[in-house]
């Protein structure tokens, strides 16, 4: 059964995909997409991102049974704010937002105040570009999703947001908000901030042009996540703080045993390590590969 | 003007592909390569790594203009040895090993010994895979390979050796063995320590199949290097630890920088820090595409 309106809060490279995704796989009978400028309206259409694209809050959310907002994490309690009063009893709320303990915990009561249902989710998909230009109906297919109720999420929210991204081709997979973001700041927010200061090391001004010569594929994929929106990246830290501050000791902590293995001379132990480290990721990799 | 024989000792990834790239372009008359393992003759030829595959040094040495060591780094002085009676006076020698400065410092003098002339290089051009089936006739092309020759090495020596890269389709960049060891344990040899450490830490036991689950392109691709061979590395870093230890460390005060700003909850400093990473990284991703 498709809904009848889903609505996008934000049109940019997840906005814009969803809504691409949403329509080719027939998921609802109407779907709207709510934009912030006036050039981007036209934009949208011609992408085909929603069936209605408005610059009106009102607009975006009459009628719709399913919203998702999908700015950047800054902005969504003051845009939930403004399309609150006109949303329909009972419509289910969900976001894109790369972590979730503070939304859930801002957007739960918030959107209860205004008869829907909130529950977090966080799509494990995404580019290095961004806006509508960069959306692919196909940028959810055969990826993760984790979705994050509350001991107090109506079974009805979770099963119709669980439905939605399975009707996007991925896979829901559901836990608490607090353990998406002590794993997501171990294998996303970490890998993240690792790149950015590889980026800023070596590509530092003291070494010029043949450092710059000597980096190759291997550099090239180590950096790649540090070409990313600042703006969006320095709020995804903001958001959390506390977990992104252990998964950067831990790191510490295991390049530190590493260097102790170098210091002393040790091509024993470096080997064991280096082994280590090719069995853990040879091991995901074959069951991503299998999945 | 071809080579009237090229030896390639040792005939693996790099091995392989130097043999078929120098039949390929018709780089020499003859290609030679000599291998260790007796099956190994019949899979070489098979593969069209050289007109001739021999488990025999003297046959492989014999009458070879230009010889090239493509075994793991530990092997190559022990080789040499075995090769350098049967060389023919004036023999220019060179390797593809990942550092310089010990394997320049040993061979070298070796070489001089034999009547032969050494100077190193470095291609910069790999794979995750290994062995003679994982070889291609354009895994030089459009590289950058650094060529390290010392104050007494001869100029012919060294024309003889950039003008083989070049034939490959690779650029030679010359520079002293100091220095390329310095600036590839920063752009190659720490990604590679962190790409492991990474691996290690994220998906150890404690974590179980939710991480494995959240893993998604970003960590893919920031632990790609971890399946590379624990013994190559072992020896890369064996053979240049004083260098990968300086890049360890200040790899630990980029990342102690930024964990200072996210402690303390500045998130101006946070995106001005990851506004910094990106200039760099796109910069650099500029010009090599460009160059």
């Amino acid at each position: 059964m498709p809904l009848e309106k889903l609505t996008i809060i934000g049109a940019g490279l997840l906005g814009g995909s969803l809504g691409q995704a949403a329509r080719t796989r027939g998921l609802a009978k109407r779907v709207s997409a709510l934009v912030r400028r006036p050039e981007s309206v036209a934009e949208c259409q011609a992408l085909g991102v929603a069936d209605e694209v408005t610059l009106d809050p009102a607009e975006a959310a009459a009628c719709a049974d399913l919203l998702v907002l999908c700015t950047p994490i800054s902005n969504m309690v003051d845009l939930t704010k403004r399309i609150l009063p006109h949303l329909k009893p009972g419509a289910v709320i969900t976001d894109v937002g790369s972590t979730k303990q503070q939304l859930v915990a801002e957007l739960t009561p918030l959107c209860a105040e205004g008869a829907a249902h909130f529950v977090g989710s966080h799509p494990m998909a995404g580019s290095d570009q961004t806006g509508p230009g960069a959306a692919r109906a196909d940028l959810f297919e055969d990826t993760v999703c984790v979705v994050t109720p509350t001991a107090d999420t109506h079974a009805d929210t979770l099963t119709k947001v669980n439905d939605f991204w399975s009707g996007l081709g991925s896979q829901p997979v559901v836990m608490p908000a607090d353990t998406h973001d002590r794993l997501v700041a171990r294998c996303s927010h970490l890998p993240h901030l690792l790149a950015s200061a590889l980026a800023r090391r070596v590509l530092d001004n003291a070494h010029g042009q043949e450092q710059a010569q000597l980096c190759a594929t291997g550099f090239r994929d180590m950096t790649r996540l540090a070409a990313g929106s600042p703006a969006m990246w320095r709020d995804i830290v903001g958001s959390n703080r506390d977990d992104i501050l252990t998964a950067i000791d831990e790191f510490a902590d295991e390049l530190g045993e590493l260097r102790g293995f170098v210091a002393n001379d040790s091509p024993e132990l470096i080997e064991a390590w280096l082994q280590q480290a090719k069995a853990a990721r040879d091991n995901w990799n074959n069951s991503a590969a299998t999945d």
